[in-house]
Protein backbone atom coordinates (compact mmCIF):
# COMPACT_ATOMS: atom_id res chain seq x y z
CA UNK A 1 0.00 0.00 0.00
CA UNK A 2 1.11 3.16 -0.82
CA UNK A 3 2.55 5.80 1.77
CA UNK A 4 -0.46 8.47 2.72
CA UNK A 5 1.96 11.23 4.86
CA UNK A 6 5.68 11.16 6.15
CA UNK A 7 6.95 11.90 9.83
CA UNK A 8 7.32 15.75 9.30
CA UNK A 9 8.69 18.83 11.06
CA UNK A 10 7.72 21.66 9.75
CA UNK A 11 9.19 24.19 11.81
CA UNK A 12 13.18 24.76 10.69
CA UNK A 13 15.53 22.29 12.50
CA UNK A 14 18.85 24.40 12.22
CA UNK A 15 19.34 27.91 12.81
CA UNK A 16 20.39 30.31 10.46
CA UNK A 17 24.29 30.05 10.26
CA UNK A 18 24.86 26.38 11.69
CA UNK A 19 26.53 23.70 9.47
CA UNK A 20 23.33 21.86 8.36
CA UNK A 21 25.12 18.02 7.66
CA UNK A 22 22.56 16.77 5.59
CA UNK A 23 23.77 13.34 5.38
CA UNK A 24 24.92 12.95 8.63
CA UNK A 25 21.37 14.36 10.09
CA UNK A 26 19.49 11.76 7.13
CA UNK A 27 21.44 8.85 8.92
CA UNK A 28 19.66 9.69 12.21
CA UNK A 29 16.15 9.70 10.61
CA UNK A 30 13.87 6.31 9.25
CA UNK A 31 11.70 6.35 6.62
CA UNK A 32 9.65 8.37 5.83
CA UNK A 33 11.14 11.43 7.66
CA UNK A 34 10.98 15.11 6.46
CA UNK A 35 12.56 17.65 8.16
CA UNK A 36 12.57 21.24 7.31
CA UNK A 37 16.25 22.40 7.13
CA UNK A 38 15.84 25.72 6.85
CA UNK A 39 13.90 28.30 5.74
CA UNK A 40 15.19 30.90 3.00
CA UNK A 41 12.90 33.85 2.57
CA UNK A 42 9.56 32.27 1.58
CA UNK A 43 10.62 29.22 0.33
CA UNK A 44 11.80 25.97 3.02
CA UNK A 45 14.42 23.78 2.19
CA UNK A 46 13.50 19.92 3.59
CA UNK A 47 15.11 16.51 3.60
CA UNK A 48 13.05 13.59 2.74
CA UNK A 49 14.72 9.97 3.74
CA UNK A 50 12.33 7.53 1.64
CA UNK A 51 11.92 4.12 0.88
CA UNK A 52 9.09 2.65 -0.67
CA UNK A 53 5.98 4.29 -2.85
CA UNK A 54 4.34 7.61 -1.91
CA UNK A 55 0.52 7.88 -3.28
CA UNK A 56 -0.31 10.18 -6.05
CA UNK A 57 -0.82 13.87 -5.25
CA UNK A 58 -0.44 17.27 -6.19
CA UNK A 59 0.00 20.83 -4.90
CA UNK A 60 -2.71 23.07 -6.21
CA UNK A 61 -0.47 26.57 -5.94
CA UNK A 62 2.78 25.40 -5.13
CA UNK A 63 5.91 24.22 -7.40
CA UNK A 64 7.98 21.73 -5.50
CA UNK A 65 11.67 20.61 -6.41
CA UNK A 66 13.67 17.63 -5.68
CA UNK A 67 17.04 16.52 -5.55
CA UNK A 68 18.66 13.44 -4.86
CA UNK A 69 21.37 13.23 -2.55
CA UNK A 70 22.05 9.49 -2.38
CA UNK A 71 19.96 6.92 -3.64
CA UNK A 72 17.22 6.85 -6.53
CA UNK A 73 13.91 8.43 -6.93
CA UNK A 74 11.56 7.67 -9.27
CA UNK A 75 8.78 10.16 -10.05
CA UNK A 76 5.90 8.77 -11.83
CA UNK A 77 3.33 11.39 -14.21
CA UNK A 78 0.16 11.03 -15.57
CA UNK A 79 0.58 10.35 -19.03
CA UNK A 80 4.12 11.18 -19.14
CA UNK A 81 7.26 8.32 -18.77
CA UNK A 82 8.28 7.86 -15.37
CA UNK A 83 11.44 10.13 -14.51
CA UNK A 84 14.67 8.29 -12.77
CA UNK A 85 16.73 11.16 -10.60
CA UNK A 86 20.00 9.55 -9.47
CA UNK A 87 22.16 11.95 -7.13
CA UNK A 88 22.64 14.95 -8.09
CA UNK A 89 20.07 14.48 -10.36
CA UNK A 90 16.93 17.26 -10.33
CA UNK A 91 13.13 17.56 -11.04
CA UNK A 92 10.79 20.40 -10.79
CA UNK A 93 6.90 19.72 -10.86
CA UNK A 94 5.14 22.64 -11.49
CA UNK A 95 2.03 23.71 -9.61
CA UNK A 96 -0.89 21.60 -10.04
CA UNK A 97 1.07 18.19 -12.01
CA UNK A 98 -0.20 15.39 -10.37
CA UNK A 99 3.04 12.76 -9.37
CA UNK A 100 3.68 10.07 -6.93
CA UNK A 101 7.31 9.46 -5.99
CA UNK A 102 8.72 5.81 -5.30
CA UNK A 103 12.12 5.06 -3.69
CA UNK A 104 12.96 1.44 -4.72
CA UNK A 105 16.06 1.82 -2.18
CA UNK A 106 16.77 3.91 1.23
CA UNK A 107 16.82 7.76 -0.21
CA UNK A 108 17.53 11.22 0.63
CA UNK A 109 16.84 14.24 -0.68
CA UNK A 110 16.84 17.83 -0.69
CA UNK A 111 12.80 19.40 -1.46
CA UNK A 112 12.24 23.62 -2.01
CA UNK A 113 8.97 24.10 -1.77
CA UNK A 114 7.34 27.47 -0.11
CA UNK A 115 6.86 27.68 3.57
CA UNK A 116 3.91 26.31 5.30
CA UNK A 117 3.37 23.53 2.64
CA UNK A 118 1.56 20.24 3.73
CA UNK A 119 3.95 17.42 1.48
CA UNK A 120 1.69 15.14 1.40
CA UNK A 121 -0.38 17.63 -0.93
CA UNK A 122 -3.92 17.16 -1.85
CA UNK B 1 42.49 39.29 -6.24
CA UNK B 2 39.45 38.14 -5.28
CA UNK B 3 36.77 37.46 -8.00
CA UNK B 4 33.70 40.52 -7.93
CA UNK B 5 31.54 38.34 -10.78
CA UNK B 6 30.21 35.40 -12.33
CA UNK B 7 28.81 34.54 -15.64
CA UNK B 8 25.37 34.23 -14.34
CA UNK B 9 22.14 33.67 -15.83
CA UNK B 10 19.57 34.81 -14.25
CA UNK B 11 16.96 33.24 -16.96
CA UNK B 12 15.95 29.17 -15.98
CA UNK B 13 18.28 27.00 -18.00
CA UNK B 14 16.01 24.05 -17.63
CA UNK B 15 12.03 23.61 -17.98
CA UNK B 16 9.77 22.29 -15.62
CA UNK B 17 9.31 18.75 -15.86
CA UNK B 18 12.57 18.27 -17.43
CA UNK B 19 15.83 15.92 -15.78
CA UNK B 20 18.28 18.51 -14.28
CA UNK B 21 21.93 16.40 -14.00
CA UNK B 22 23.82 18.82 -12.23
CA UNK B 23 26.72 16.77 -12.04
CA UNK B 24 26.84 16.46 -15.96
CA UNK B 25 25.65 20.11 -16.43
CA UNK B 26 28.17 21.38 -13.75
CA UNK B 27 31.17 19.51 -16.10
CA UNK B 28 30.34 21.48 -18.76
CA UNK B 29 31.10 24.50 -16.90
CA UNK B 30 34.51 26.22 -16.00
CA UNK B 31 34.55 28.26 -12.63
CA UNK B 32 32.68 30.85 -12.10
CA UNK B 33 29.77 29.98 -13.94
CA UNK B 34 26.02 30.59 -11.76
CA UNK B 35 23.02 29.33 -13.43
CA UNK B 36 20.16 29.41 -12.82
CA UNK B 37 18.83 25.63 -12.72
CA UNK B 38 14.55 26.25 -11.83
CA UNK B 39 12.56 28.38 -10.39
CA UNK B 40 10.33 27.30 -7.65
CA UNK B 41 7.87 29.68 -6.53
CA UNK B 42 9.60 32.62 -5.69
CA UNK B 43 12.75 31.13 -5.53
CA UNK B 44 15.39 30.09 -7.73
CA UNK B 45 17.44 26.99 -7.33
CA UNK B 46 21.31 28.01 -9.04
CA UNK B 47 24.37 26.09 -9.49
CA UNK B 48 27.67 27.58 -9.19
CA UNK B 49 30.88 26.27 -10.20
CA UNK B 50 33.60 27.75 -8.05
CA UNK B 51 37.20 27.86 -8.10
CA UNK B 52 39.33 30.50 -5.67
CA UNK B 53 38.01 33.40 -3.58
CA UNK B 54 35.02 35.43 -3.97
CA UNK B 55 34.80 39.26 -2.60
CA UNK B 56 32.99 40.15 0.52
CA UNK B 57 29.57 41.07 0.00
CA UNK B 58 25.98 40.96 1.29
CA UNK B 59 22.28 40.85 0.44
CA UNK B 60 20.47 43.55 1.67
CA UNK B 61 17.00 41.59 1.67
CA UNK B 62 17.52 38.12 0.60
CA UNK B 63 18.45 35.11 2.73
CA UNK B 64 20.79 32.79 0.49
CA UNK B 65 21.08 28.98 1.16
CA UNK B 66 24.66 26.87 -0.07
CA UNK B 67 24.54 23.32 -0.48
CA UNK B 68 27.71 21.75 -1.18
CA UNK B 69 27.33 18.77 -3.84
CA UNK B 70 31.36 18.38 -5.17
CA UNK B 71 34.59 19.87 -3.68
CA UNK B 72 34.65 21.79 -0.64
CA UNK B 73 33.62 25.46 0.33
CA UNK B 74 34.63 27.90 2.52
CA UNK B 75 32.34 30.83 4.33
CA UNK B 76 33.81 33.60 6.13
CA UNK B 77 31.67 35.75 7.92
CA UNK B 78 32.94 39.18 9.94
CA UNK B 79 33.47 37.93 13.53
CA UNK B 80 32.81 34.06 13.74
CA UNK B 81 34.77 31.20 12.76
CA UNK B 82 34.77 30.45 9.02
CA UNK B 83 32.70 27.80 7.72
CA UNK B 84 33.65 24.61 5.69
CA UNK B 85 31.11 22.87 4.11
CA UNK B 86 32.02 19.28 2.44
CA UNK B 87 29.45 17.63 -0.21
CA UNK B 88 26.03 17.38 1.34
CA UNK B 89 26.41 19.51 3.84
CA UNK B 90 24.52 23.04 3.54
CA UNK B 91 24.79 26.90 5.43
CA UNK B 92 21.99 29.56 5.71
CA UNK B 93 23.13 33.46 5.69
CA UNK B 94 20.40 35.19 6.04
CA UNK B 95 19.77 38.68 5.15
CA UNK B 96 22.62 41.36 6.05
CA UNK B 97 25.41 39.26 7.31
CA UNK B 98 28.52 40.10 5.47
CA UNK B 99 30.13 36.47 3.55
CA UNK B 100 33.23 35.88 1.60
CA UNK B 101 32.74 32.55 -0.35
CA UNK B 102 36.61 30.43 -1.15
CA UNK B 103 36.79 27.58 -3.00
CA UNK B 104 40.52 26.64 -2.41
CA UNK B 105 39.41 23.10 -4.85
CA UNK B 106 36.83 23.05 -7.91
CA UNK B 107 33.80 23.12 -6.08
CA UNK B 108 29.88 22.87 -7.17
CA UNK B 109 26.90 24.29 -5.35
CA UNK B 110 23.21 24.37 -4.93
CA UNK B 111 22.19 27.85 -4.45
CA UNK B 112 18.61 28.70 -3.06
CA UNK B 113 17.49 32.25 -2.88
CA UNK B 114 14.92 34.99 -4.03
CA UNK B 115 14.25 35.16 -7.87
CA UNK B 116 15.84 38.47 -9.47
CA UNK B 117 18.45 38.34 -7.16
CA UNK B 118 22.09 39.00 -7.99
CA UNK B 119 24.50 36.77 -6.51
CA UNK B 120 27.45 39.41 -6.58
CA UNK B 121 25.43 41.34 -3.55
CA UNK B 122 25.67 45.39 -2.39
Amino acid sequence: MARMDYDIDLQPQFAPLTLIDVGAYAAQHEPWANRTLSQVNDSVVRMGVLHGDFHWHHHEDEDELFLVLEGRLLIDLRDRETVTLEPHQAFMVPRGVEHRTRAPERTVLIMVEPAGVQPTGD
